[in-house]
């Protein structure tokens, strides 16, 4: 029994180079004794075989054990719990459209998303989960252990019990390696945080039908197949306390590729445009230079969205719609159940540009605003739009560096993989995330961007408020690609 | 002309050792080659005699240039600028008291304090202001050289432009060391923050009416006198980039005194109880386990608060009234005004119990939930009370270690002074300021206290939303000890 808050005098403490050596020796291993990946491929298909899941949309009005509030409209759970859909009022003078409605959802509750990890043949490995979510395209996902919301386990739903929450609960059974709390997409939740927790555990631990132990070797090659690796699983690999998977044999000197560059960001021997009271003091200057007032609305009482019998849409047809599902999920115990969801109106694109700055990697980070962050602005990727959301206007309306990122030559796409957003609350929501070498000569040009290293992100992620969740995502990406076979 | 934002190469940067000795040397720096303490308090008498400021109690009724919302009951300026005094309805479950309505004070622009830092003979000396503010038990208080809200300086007053402004807007004509996000009374404010700012110039500065340059060590000094040192100076000053008053000199082995003690804990060199990430995850988890909802009311729908003619008070008379008050400021241009301030009950007290753990002192930390923070709780004072609104509760309700700081013998009490808080808001509002050794058997006994070094707190004031107004006042009382003639 290993106190969580306190851990023994003389284990090694979170976050000290014991840890994050044993990460990086999990990023290196490529394979596992536990579980190949050819058979990991065996049995993440065979889990989706035989647990179909059958989602339909269904009208508004249809939704069991929701109703839309008689007065506002507000799409609620009859139970008052999970999370509601109501509108946003939002004003911000120096954007490029200062005012504008749309519908968000409020989900004040913290939830968690928890990875276990222990040491098999002195190898750490991940408990993966397959799960399913209505929204996602493929059904099944790799998760993380836990995924669950307060109502969710303090078992609202009535349903069973969470496997492995015990581990993330009180006083836990292991050590706790990371517990951070993260916000989600700030254009679709309303200050919506989830606590991101690694434990790692010494004891036994039985191993339920849906899960797995991976390496994070493993986990990073599963990160290069399209809408595998989940949104969940993508955020709390992110909050790992990496110092980097930096490679077992120093570099040496002169050695200018990518994957040299790429270990040095990681690694954070230095190196750096700025300092991270540079980037700290550049945060405040972004957040206290823009005016951010929101304000909730009833959810019919939007301007420019109208209530039709399937969906809650804009008079454009662009940025989301709100819809619900029916959700028939089979296997051994079979759940029956509708929902509202977040359906985007096409796929979008979430990219770094990086450049290699005296041999070291460095990712161009944009200081986004975005409504639902609870701290006006999140360092965001170089690019994070829905491109035809911007088809209808002025060239120099088009996101800066979009273009620059399409129409990179394929030798500079070091990671172009199209990954799912959560696919519990949007349906079909997928990105291209990708990740860019830079033109040589590629300058923020703007006062909302600074060039930082991999390893200044990863330090940012031991405090809330400031990474958003794409930008978690293509750190997760980032370290996927440090553990692979060199090649310059 | 230097770029705030982005240093030249070359120059140190804000955080370096260079800047940490600068510093250092000025907390060291116990009189100046420009104003002698003795000439100081003159000068500072002098210039309160020839500004005299009336201040006199007026009916809510009777405020000019504010208005009560005829539905709400809100205190509104007329402009709808600077504050609103609102009402909220707080919900805290697992609280003592878990659910209760008060008065708030809404301002949700971001301001500015900042001091200008500027070498004279190699010493670091700050421009510190004297300051007149109508909630001030004496009138006039010690100041930071800007103390700004948004419509000061985009002169919704209408009134003369806020001198040295232009050093802490846009792309200024210094260095800057210092400048992040800080909150203010979680009590009494709705999620205020102020901008926490230290420009370092070194072109010429023309010195006006009413401000003078003091080292930090002299700043130190007048920090042990009673009322002189306002708010606002106290967390600029805790802000700065100290790794430390460190001495010149390097410690014996086995000195085991305070100010050796405090000098470690300063230092950051190690030796501290918890590593900053277990503070970060012990933060996480009592943020994720303190529920608190709060919903803004009318002022006029308050339970248990009335509003009479001067005041809106609650039934019992404790916490604290929110009142009018008519101010008539003398001196080379009279001001005329009137405006709503809230006067507490009684005189608090503000203490940090301290202890020295392996020769390294340590600060018993409080992670506390007050409603009018933006993230749940922040890290405040071992003991942050009105004693007297504890009077007629049973023993078990009185607040942790408060009677350990009360009844503390003469010897173990290191600071103890009465200071005030913010008299641009709060009407004679004092708090009696401690810094306590605790008996050597004192430990946290509750899962919301910590020993922490002063440097881990100053790690953390680097970042917004951990380190709350009081604590970071009691920071800079710490620093002030720092710099005395050793004694053990």
């Amino acid at each position: 029994m290993t106190d969580l808050s306190a851990p023994p005098v003389g284990q090694p403490a979170a976050g000290s180079p014991f840890i994050a050596t044993k990460i990086a020796e999990s990023v290196y291993a490529r394979d596992s004794t536990l579980t190949g990946l050819d058979e990991f491929h065996r049995w993440f298909g065979d889990v989706a075989r035989r647990s179909p899941c059958e989602v339909r949309p269904i009208p508004l009005d249809d939704l069991v054990g929701w109703h839309s509030d008689p007065v506002t409209g507000d799409l609620v759970h009859d139970s008052g719990r999970f999370f509601r859909v109501e509108g946003l009022d939002v004003h911000i003078p120096d954007h490029p459209v200062p005012r504008w409605n749309q519908p968000i959802i409020n989900q004040s509750e913290i939830g968690i998303l928890g990875i276990l990890v222990k040491e098999f043949d002195g190898v750490l490995h991940c408990l993966m989960q397959a799960k399913v979510e209505p929204g996602n395209v493929n059904g099944f996902q790799l998760s993380p252990t836990v995924q669950a919301t307060r109502s969710n386990y303090t078992r609202v739903h009535r349903g069973r019990a969470v496997p492995y929450l015990e581990y993330f609960l009180g006083q836990g059974r292991g050590r706790l390696i990371t517990d951070v709390r993260q916000s989600e997409q700030g254009s679709w939740f309303y200050r919506k945080r989830n606590r991101n927790m690694v434990v790692w555990v010494e004891e036994d631990v039985e191993l339920l039908d849906g899960f797995r132990w991976l390496t994070l070797g493993q986990v990073h090659q599963l990160l290069g197949e399209d809408d595998l690796v989940n949104m969940d699983a993508r955020t709390v690999l992110s909050c790992l306390p990496f110092s980097g998977a930096a490679p077992l044999t120093p570099l040496a000197a002169g050695d200018e590729g990518f994957h040299p560059a790429l270990a040095r960001s990681c690694g954070g021997a230095g190196g750096s445009r700025h300092t991270v009271d540079d980037i700290l003091r550049w945060i405040t200057e972004v957040r206290s230079r823009s005016e951010v007032t929101t304000a909730r609305l009833p959810l019919n009482r939007l301007d420019r969205w109208h209530r039709t019998e399937y969906a809650v849409t804009h008079e454009t047809g662009r940025f989301f719609d709100l819809v619900a599902v029916d959700v028939l999920a089979g296997g051994r115990e079979v759940k029956h159940w509708s929902q509202p969801m977040i359906k985007p109106c096409d796929t979008g694109v979430v990219a770094f540009l990086v450049k290699r700055i005296d041999g070291v990697l460095h990712a161009l980070v944009h200081a986004l605003v975005e409504p639902g962050y609870l701290d006006v602005a999140e360092l965001s990727p170089t690019v994070q739009c829905t491109p035809v959301n911007f088809d209808h206007l002025p060239a120099e309306a088009r996101p800066m560096f979009l273009d620059e990122v399409l129409n990179a030559p394929p030798e500079r796409i070091r990671y172009d993989v199209v990954l799912s957003e959560e696919g519990g609350r949007f349906f079909h929501a997928r990105n291209r995330y990708m990740i860019v070498e830079a033109e040589q000569e590629t300058e923020p040009g703007h006062p909302d961007f600074r060039w930082m290293t991999v390893h200044q992100l990863v330090e940012l992620l031991r405090h809330s408020h400031y990474v958003n969740i794409q930008a978690r995502s293509l750190v997760a990406c980032l370290h996927s690609l440090s553990g692979q076979p060199s090649a310059a």
